[in-house]
């Protein structure tokens, strides 16, 4: 072995500032080169424990919350700021400002001291951070000044503010769908250009067809006589937002006509849209790809490298030995049961020939990685307390009762029969006694379950709907206990309780869901892609809030809200003459304004969903100037052909990898091992779990009553691979991937790996292993 | 071998009562029976001449045009039979039907002549054509005789007219679409289910949140207060058709409400409209994958069959001796030129050994389809009648200056100031005089390209943009001519004439495109799936037309339209009172009705487009019932969720394949032999063939007016692989999932490839092989 390979390894063992939790394979070889014997002699740790401390500092949870408190402080300023939602003086939000600024610089500096200087000088994060941090300063005493001297200009530094959001090391997620974003630009650009192209001529076309034929619309303005006014509609047609207006004048003139849209839509709205998703959905999966493919070779170089540290040759083949692998096994997972680590063995070492050989160990990580869930046969904690009346005959037959799937239809009934007293009026008073019933009935199901089911396995981890269940029935009885105690004191109804109990009380109806298993399977993938939802979440904000500030800046105070209840002339144009007789006052869009945060969110989301765009547009253009209508141009542009695409190229993708890998094929071998071990769960015992599975406990270590001598003979521990059904995307894909490896492929050597594209997924700094 | 396998083959070289050409395959092995020299002794020819003289009748092309005439016949009867837009009496088009009835009758009994009676009945598409005749027999009787007595009764048959364009063998593409949507259904059933199970839970929350506040919509109507109509509301904002209208009164009264809405949008426009997507997407490539697998493997299986009929032992390995090799070649393309020949034997022949192993063999039939195009040095027409001239020095630089690249650049300039001059008003005589220019200008530009290239190689088969060029130069010369001829006679512009100047002028400018490299290959594969977009636009007929004939029947009469100019108040409701105040009446759609076919298609296109469609659904739920509703739900359901998912799947699929297959193995192959051999086009001369490659003309042949040796040498023939560009999506496909086949595999056995789904791609019946 090479002396700068083991350093590598070895520099890797160091406590490390990544927000994750080291890979399998990393520990493993860490791990390797701990067990191995020579190693102990020559230990090469070049950090000081100050140096350890300062590390340890850093990564702690609280400076992580600290950091994501001050940025979240940050970007609400502008909920405080002219024009505001909640207006602060100038001064009080300069200081939190300039508070949250040190934070950051002095977070950066924390990261400096822990990072070698020539690496933290060449990431652009660091460079990003710091040269935002002097911008807005620097805009800040401008502003400042200007406004003491009562000149009113502009805060231009504060679209900066989502800087911040995406370059510290935590947000890799958005970052990385950034990244993708910019990969996907070039390729977008040409076929953007082709389709302005294409928008162009039939704008030309337009003209000439029906520029001269003295054609109205429906408010008598001229029809297609300026042709910027008609690409500008054209561009409209393509987003369906005018559809079929914008063809009415020229259908109306002459049917013939209506072939040149059907023509411009089936070019422009369908076939082209579609090609922007293929770019997107194209380059997301390439990506994707390229990204996944790094890991997977990386991990097998990696164990490649452990398995050689620790080979001793055997006969013809290099092995490690049994003593050896336990030793990797129990340093890598101290807390693992030697039932579990005999389980791993006996899979690894297929022959029973005391040791393990090299195809088996590449194995060990995706092994490690498996969740074996080891069942203990936990008794019911009133088992333990009062046996007798648990195992009475009466307790029996309600835990058999509530085992039973008649009792999941019963109360799929009952949900079914409240949704019809939901639907009908709640006014009269038998129904909202109704409530109380269904209410009881619901806490009833639970109690019973609880008492049925072990509590610690009803409540794991990921028992997600009896989280949700419980939750839910919990906040209604408060909600209601809550609603009739303020309505008995004061005689009237709290609007606010109300609201929340009549939406706690539909949502109860989502158990239904749980109970037919098609649903089950669809929701499970959503529930999946829940949190890389979040991600996408991360970054529309951080979209939103840069077009928000822009157009807070651009059209605040230009439009006016009054009560619905007003009908002055003031009232119905928005209060700004210019937009009388618009479309945009006639349709009572007044609270679609850009004067505070909160408006400005929604209508930029009511942007997205891209409806009735053009007349928001179209108003905001005639209280300000015609050439707002780049602004709104370019966020459909931004965000209907570039972020809502590549969400839809995320979930078409999240869809396509859980049709396609039900099995790992790992797995299915351990599950091949548990059985032939005869430590695995048995048919007849299945059924039992089929039911729990219905509640979706499957991976719950459940008590069963119906003693089994053969389990009792092995301890009370059973094996059962845990549930694939909360893994990740990213997960599936690479399992997808390693299988198409051979196990014989030992890969391209790490230097080619690391250059499977300027990505940064395996650090020149170990420190920042994954943190990109 | 034994014999049955032999007849089969046999069987295969019978006449084929198919549409298309038979696969390569089916060719080599056929012929490889053929030139086995002991087959020739007993020929199992079981068929009469009588037998194949109906064969090659029924296959005749006068045959499948005349039936797809009646089809078209039968189709737009529709058009002139009540509600009409051009009536004719009932006796007229009940003639006519009856007439194209008897058609298919003859060519469905054509038909089972040809084919074997247990075959022709166990086929679905005859009993289908069968009924259908029947049923619009009856409907005819009985609506014929209740029209004698005066009663009007519907004539429901209409609908059913699709069923012959579906299930005559010429159509099967669409059929295979309607297979894949029937595929997709289960799937999409639940993730259907789902959906509305959401938008019923979010209706009951929306009435329950909204229903007591008083609320009023803009048109002052209540708001969210009848839970149909509150689902219905919901599901049209899943289309985005009435957003943000729908959530206006809500957000307006207080804009914690809006939550409530963006929620309701993430989760059922978003997030489902997307599932839907994935589900319809993922089938989809599924089906495909399955057909192409079975092409692959079934092709697989022929060149095996045929390698193990003609195969004889050398030395320890089976091949196929050169003698044999050529027979074989010389039976399946009688027309293939020597030095091809030669050219693919040296390709199959690695080691000049005198025989082709299997692995050679098998890649023969790929060999055979890959279009090695051979230059012939052929002479320029000119060049022949008047050498001296077309050699001078004069001519000479002419032909240099067209073939170098500022000419191309040249001309796109002009093309740009042109693009200019028609953006100007034309009514200026000078502008009206540069139009002529510009036509000069092009006119000029073919004639010298035809001076400098070969006539027929520039108007080679498959050279789309000079095609493009001279039809749209040559039709505006024609209407440019014409209507100044009308004019200067008549003294005024003729309309129509007027119009197609204007268009083909601006079709000109498409021209810029072939000169941006980026640009010609997105357009390239747009023209590429372009016959596929077609097979769309069938089954789109086929939908569009059921609902038209029902929506004919249902709305036909109930909304009039009135000439813009007619300001009366009936004109203004449509001429109907039920339409005062509404929506429908206010945007003036009254030509949005189902008055004739052609209105009935335009409205069913603006359906899909999506937009407004609530407004066209109410106003045609208030002139009947409001269960008029279901016909546009219904409509939005199959036509948008299904079948534009289909159309956006296919196109996706067709870019990703694009974009994911540069060049196939065995092209590679192919193409680096051409170099060896010192027969393909030198680098020298790809520069030259790059100028032609700007006009896309890349597999033509050109003549190279500068002598070389070498090329002389070789009598003239040069091998050029034909451009990729025109394959289509399905080859491509084929040729990635035959690349997954490992050279050696021999795949499943006939039986199992058959059984791969119970799809019809492989023939009981070998007349009809890939008819299905």
């Amino acid at each position: 072995m090479p002396g700068a390979g083991r350093a590598a390894g070895v520099r890797r063992l160091r406590p490390q500032p990544s927000e994750e939790p080291p890979a399998q394979e990393d520990l493993l070889l860490a791990a390797a080169y701990v067990s191995d014997a020579q190693y102990n002699r020559n230990v090469p740790f070049e950090t000081s424990p100050r140096a350890i401390r300062l590390y340890y500092f850093y990564n702690h949870w609280t400076m992580q919350v600290a950091i994501y408190f001050f940025i979240c402080v940050d970007l609400s300023l502008a909920l405080f700021e002219e024009p505001a939602l909640f207006p602060l003086p100038f001064l009080a939000t300069s200081i939190a400002e300039v508070l949250c600024l040190t934070a950051f610089f002095g977070r950066l500096v924390h990261f400096a001291k822990v990072t070698p200087q020539m690496v933290f000088w060449k990431d652009m994060k660091n460079i990003c951070i710091m040269v935002t941090i002097v911008l807005t300063l620097i805009d800040l005493i401008i502003y400042g000044s200007l406004e003491a001297v009562n000149i009113h200009s502009v805060r231009w530094s504060r679209a900066l503010r989502p800087v911040f959001l995406i370059n510290f090391p935590e947000s890799r997620q958005i970052r990385r769908t950034f990244r993708s974003i910019r990969n996907t630009l070039p390729d977008i650009l040409y076929v953007f250009l082709l389709f302005m192209f294409s928008v162009l001529i039939f704008s030309l076309m337009a003209l000439k067809l029906f520029g001269d034929r003295g054609l109205q619309t429906v408010e008598g303005l001229p029809y297609f006589t300026n042709i910027l006014e008609i690409a500008f509609e054209l561009y409209v047609l393509v987003t369906t937002a005018n559809s079929p207006d914008v063809m009415m004048p020229a259908y109306n003139f002459n049917w013939w006509y209506s072939l040149y849209f059907i023509t411009y839509i089936i070019i422009n709205t369908y076939i082209f849209m579609s090609v922007f998703l293929a770019v997107v959905y194209n380059n997301y999966r390439k990506h994707l790809k390229n990204e996944i493919r790094k890991l997977a070779y990386l991990k097998r170089h990696k164990m490649i490298e452990a398995f050689n540290i620790l080979k001793v040759k055997v006969g013809t083949e290099f092995v490690v030995t049994e003593a050896r692998w336990k030793r990797l096994a129990r340093i890598v997972m101290p807390h693992i049961s030697s039932p579990h680590l005999e389980l791993l063995l006996r899979i690894s070492d297929e022959g029973q020939k005391g040791h393990v050989d090299k195809m088996n160990f590449l194995r060990l990580a995706d092994l490690l990685n498996i969740q074996v869930v080891t069942i203990n046969i936990k008794r019911h904690p009133l088992e333990e307390w009062m046996p007798r009346v648990y195992q009475s005959s009466a307790s029996l037959l309600v835990q058999r009762m509530v085992r039973h799937r008649i009792f999941v239809w019963v109360y799929d009934v009952i949900i079914l029969i409240n949704a019809i007293f939901i639907a009908l009026d709640e006014k009269n008073p038998f129904i909202s006694y109704a409530e109380w019933l269904f209410l009881s009935l619901y806490i009833i199901e639970i109690l019973l379950k609880l008492y049925t089911y072990e509590p610690r396995a009803y409540f794991g981890k990921k028992q997600f709907w009896n989280w949700f269940d419980t939750l839910i029935i919990m906040a209604a009885l408060v909600a209601t206990v809550a609603n009739t105690t303020i309505q008995s004191a004061r005689k009237y109804n709290s609007q606010q309780i109300l609201d929340i109990v009549l939406i706690l009380r539909i949502l109860r109806l989502l158990r239904i869901i749980v109970s037919i298993q098609r649903f089950r399977l669809i929701v499970t993938t959503l529930i999946n892609i829940g949190p890389t939802i979040l991600t996408f979440g991360g970054l529309v904000l951080v979209v939103y809030y840069v077009f928000a500030i822009i157009g807070m800046e651009a059209f605040h105070g230009k439009i006016r809200f009054f009560d619905p209840n007003f009908t002055t002339p003031d009232a119905l144009v928005c209060g700004n003459p210019a937009l009388k007789d618009s479309a945009f006052a006639r349709d009572r869009y007044c609270k679609n304004n850009f004067n505070d945060l909160a408006s400005s969110l929604i209508v930029l989301m009511e942007l997205t969903v891209v409806n009735q765009w053009h007349i928001l547009a179209g108003g905001f253009a005639l209280v300000t100037h015609q050439a707002a209508k780049l602004y709104f141009l370019s966020f459909h542009v931004v965000v209907v052909i570039l972020i809502v695409n590549i969400f839809i190229a995320f979930i078409l993708e999240a869809f396509f990898v859980a049709y396609s890998l039900e099995k790992s094929e790992i797995e299915t071998a351990i599950e091949k091992k548990i059985q032939e071990l005869g430590v695995g769960i048995q048919e007849e015992e299945m059924q039992d779990g089929k039911l729990v599975d219905n509640m979706d406990a499957k991976d719950s270590g459940f008590s069963g009553d119906d003693g089994d001598n053969k389990r009792k003979s092995l301890k009370g521990l059973y094996f059962r691979i845990a549930s694939k059904k909360y893994r990740t995307v990213d997960a599936l894909l690479q399992q997808m991937f390693e299988s198409e490896i051979a196990p014989e492929d030992e890969g391209p050597s790490l230097d080619e790996i690391l250059n499977f594209s300027p990505g940064d997924i395996y650090p020149k700094n170990p420190n920042f292993e994954n943190s990109a």
